[in-house]
């Protein structure tokens, strides 16, 4: 089997680079050729694979994704995207990217399967930002997109392109609307969301982290790991049990910030948490109040999708995956 | 007040052009101008307005928006498109003037927005076709966008896109999700949808009709003359009050084919009833049953859109509007 990743050098790309490569199949299918395309290049993973080709390339440039096609990928992960706050900061650059960058490569399919037939596994990485406040206290799988963001709106038009394109036979499309993921490695960025993550990552590497909400927050998550596997099983699972509506708001954990500092305070300590410094943020606070504080997920758990289950699973998740096992404190 | 109708030669968009230039105002609104476009010529309407221009273009063609904007129309109504049952035969033609048409016209008011801060009142004809099976059985205001064409989904991009463009204040836009226009004035044609109409028309004018469904068939509907008052009321209404969700399922009248049929009986007479041939059709049966029974309009509503409350009324409104108060039979 052929893989494609687009947005390989991403966090999720990466990590799904990485485990693909070394796991050298994906369920009971061998891997054979591994694509790996980003706008950077992407890193090489180590792993049993022989043949890995990385490629770094825009996929909104003309004609960027017909190459891509040429060898005909069983399986295309469509990571690529430019993220929320700088599509909103630069609206072409956002819809250029994020629309018809995804378009292009959609249109790209088409034109190979009118040539041959061909009619790809294509994975699509959506996101909870597709919703918009209002909700209600859990969002169900048929609640309506309205977006309050240019992202959320370019990753709602690539959920419609993607279920009308396989509607069509054109490709053969799932698009997964990933929860927010936590613990986000690396460093600190200035994404809103940012400190979800922070007031873990930082103190189990003894550092400070700044909690910029009240505890009672509320919002939905899952960790890498979860992510990758949630990409893994798309790959694999029978489309014609998923029918016309393609795209599956994925299951994830829904807890409060109090929550996340209570399972670091079992998991790693009170030396932990003593390094969230509470530093309260109206922008921040208008901004995540409008994020969806639970998602059902029906759908997506009855055809095999799995997350965590409490956030001491995911603190362990990330002092596994990333640190070796040990926090730093 | 300058106006802009696109799609000015459709059966809703003449029908909007003729009342404009015979009241002469919207609302309180006087009308200065009047410009009506269309891929053909449109009918030149009788008035009082002293300046009515009509262009023939494709708004699909490069740069065929910016000179329908070079005057800056204060409200735009843009119902060009083409229908559901091209789009899906012509998969090319119908992204190309359904999505791309519609995003060079929003595109084409960005352009002039960043020149002068013009921010014109921007009504899009959508269509209940953005909903697709299973329903229930009322279909809420928040309920998913799953459309089982490629209009349907062409139609809720163009929603996507006017409420993104709206959110950053480039327009001022409101989506309008059509009900099965009923009667639908003219000659048959072949949409499925077609003998809904079919059946109270051509008995109206004394001719056979033909029936492909069973009675208990329920479907939404609205008559040419709400849907004229819809576009007149979007132009007009404070958008503050509607807030981020710019596109409304507009109110109309759920009932079944029965119903259509015991209007015809007590409006017009059993000589016209007498006139439906059933001949069932199980391609049309197969097509019609993923079609939305009801919809609950509640903003829309809340809003001051009104529509028929019985399809006495509705046959009443095409004897009176379309066959000068009397039937032909």
């Amino acid at each position: 089997m052929k893989v494609l990743i687009i947005g390989a050098a991403g966090m999720i790309g990466a990590r799904l680079a990485t485990r693909i490569a070394a796991d050298g199949r994906i369920g009971d299918r061998d891997v054979s050729e591994l694509v790996l395309a980003d706008v950077v290049e992407p890193p090489r993973p180590f792993g049993t694979l022989d043949r890995v080709d990385t490629r770094a390339l825009d996929i909104s440039a003309p004609g960027a994704a017909e190459p891509l096609i040429a060898n005909r990928p069983d399986v295309i992960f469509h990571l690529a995207a430019i993220v929320s706050g700088e599509a909103e900061a630069d609206f072409e650059k956002g819809y250029r990217i994020n629309l018809d960058g995804t378009r292009d490569l959609y249109d790209a399919v088409r034109a190979a399967h009118d040539e041959d037939g061909y009619t790809p596994r294509l994975v699509f990485a959506s996101s909870i930002a597709v919703f918009g406040a209002p909700f209600p206290a859990v969002i169900p799988d048929d609640f309506a997109l309205t977006p309050l963001t240019s992202y959320g709106t370019q990753k709602a038009i690539g959920e419609l392109l993607l279920a009308d394109y396989s509607r069509r036979g054109i490709l053969d499309g799932i698009g997964l609307r990933l929860p927010t993921i936590c613990v986000r490695p690396g460093r600190p960025n200035k994404a809103a969301s940012g400190f979800f993550s922070n007031i873990l990552r930082e103190p189990m590497n003894g550092e400070e982290a700044v909690l910029p909400v009240p505890e009672e927050v509320r919002h939905f998550f899952a960790s890498p790991r979860a992510a990758i596997e949630f990409f893994l099983h798309a790959a694999q699972i029978d489309t014609a049990a998923v029918g016309p509506r393609r795209n599956l708001s994925m299951p994830g954990l829904s807890a409060t910030v109090g929550e996340e500092i209570e399972a670091l305070r079992r998991i790693v300590g009170e030396k932990a948490v003593k390094l969230i410094r509470r530093e309260p943020d109206e922008t921040i606070m208008r901004i995540v109040s409008g994020w969806a504080p639970d998602i059902a997920a029906t759908r997506a758990r009855e055809l095999g999708f799995r997350a965590e289950s409490s956030f001491d699973e995911i603190v362990r998740a990330h002092l596994e995956d990333e640190l070796g096992g040990t926090a730093r404190v």
